[in-house]
């Protein structure tokens, strides 16, 4: 994903409250906290007490500078000179970003990439539930996919009236993303994550992610020219 | 993708030949000459001989001033008031980006992850040619997938050595993505775009890109929260 830019300020820094964040904090700070969370969560599980933010940074690669300056959003977390504390600032983040809630998602294509995405072994103990699954082809819609009876697409916006999910996960073909997307966000759907090639829109306030392996590569064979031109 | 941050200053813009890019881009900028280029090539489709900045920002979600800042790295492609050529930029783009090149990828682990990837349509007249695939799992391997005939994940070291390839997609159980990633290194490949839930690790010099859809969700449900709490 690219981060787009920001040109928001930061905020005062001071201590807050957990889940009293400000308003106006970067998106590009906010993608790097689960990066950021993920690594805390291991230095807890193997029973850290406390992490400089040299080491955050050595781990993440990110300086340590920019690492307290986007934990600065959220409060003062760290002491001068002693470092974070881990179950402190693990526990921060988790409330932060939400994952000490359970989310609803579905999944809407289940073909190759739908399946691969329902079955993503990382998927496993982070809050997410895939609680349905839809697809247009008869051949797969009534079938059952990692124990979900795959519905028809034709259900979703009735389903989602009647039982509200959280996230929407688009892996439909190309042609049918957009009319896929607008079903989810006219019934209520609030996230939205596009494995499709086509750079779909969606209203404001509705959060959107794109992931389009394209793109990844194309960022890569930027830097592999160079490579190339000094051989 | 998060972008990691960088602390360089741009360099001082002026006129430069194609190819002749200078060495400190920001990361965060080269990530989103992806977006630009998508968005020229479309309007250079629809034969459109002028854009203005104001145009891309709309269109891309990003200031009008960020897309001139971003663009000036690059030599100065647009007049004041006039807008920017559409072909030359969306030539110059592909150059710079590498996309006037063709790159040969291996995808290993080919379960259904790797399966979807290999099939992904967004792949197609964009430069990348899946040249093979590995799998170590005795009933995948030797199966035909897309046309290709899928090899045992221990020939990789000395088929890469034998033809050496460019980019490396990883798509196998996060148990032995570092040492697949450890593997393709070694023989020379500069570029790896890693589907597994695992961080690894690089050399200096590898570019590396990280595809893991919980670090999207999370940083969705970090807005979510805030959607629920104000409901």
């Amino acid at each position: 994903m690219v981060s787009l830019p920001s040109e928001r300020e930061p905020p005062i820094a001071g201590r807050r409250p957990p889940n009293t964040v400000p308003i106006d904090i970067p998106d590009v700070v906010i993608d790097r906290l689960p990066l950021y969370y993920r690594l805390l969560a291991r230095l807890e599980a193997e029973n850290r007490p406390v992490v400089s933010s040299h080491e955050l940074g050595e781990e993440l690669g990110v300086t340590p500078a920019q690492i307290r300056k986007d934990l600065s959003y959220f409060g003062r977390f760290g002491k001068q000179g002693r470092g974070y504390s881990v179950a402190r600032l693990a526990e921060e983040l988790r409330s932060i970003l939400g994952l000490d809630t359970r989310w609803k998602v579905v999944v809407i294509g289940i073909g190759r990439l739908g399946r691969a995405i329902a079955s993503y072994p990382g998927f496993e103990g982070q809050g997410f539930d895939i609680v349905a699954m839809y697809d247009a082809n008869p051949a797969v819609v009534s079938t059952e996919v990692d124990g979900t009876i795959v519905r028809h697409v034709d259900q979703l916006d009735e389903d989602l009236r009647r039982h509200p999910v959280d996230i929407g996960i688009v892996a439909v073909p190309a042609e049918f993303a957009q009319d896929t997307v607008d079903t989810l966000v006219q019934a209520g759907v609030h996230a939205i994550l596009n494995y499709t090639p086509l750079r779909v829109q969606v209203r404001d306030g509705v959060e959107l992610r794109h992931i389009n392996p394209v793109l990844f590569l194309q960022s890569m064979t930027y830097h592999l020219k160079r490579v190339k031109n000094d051989r």
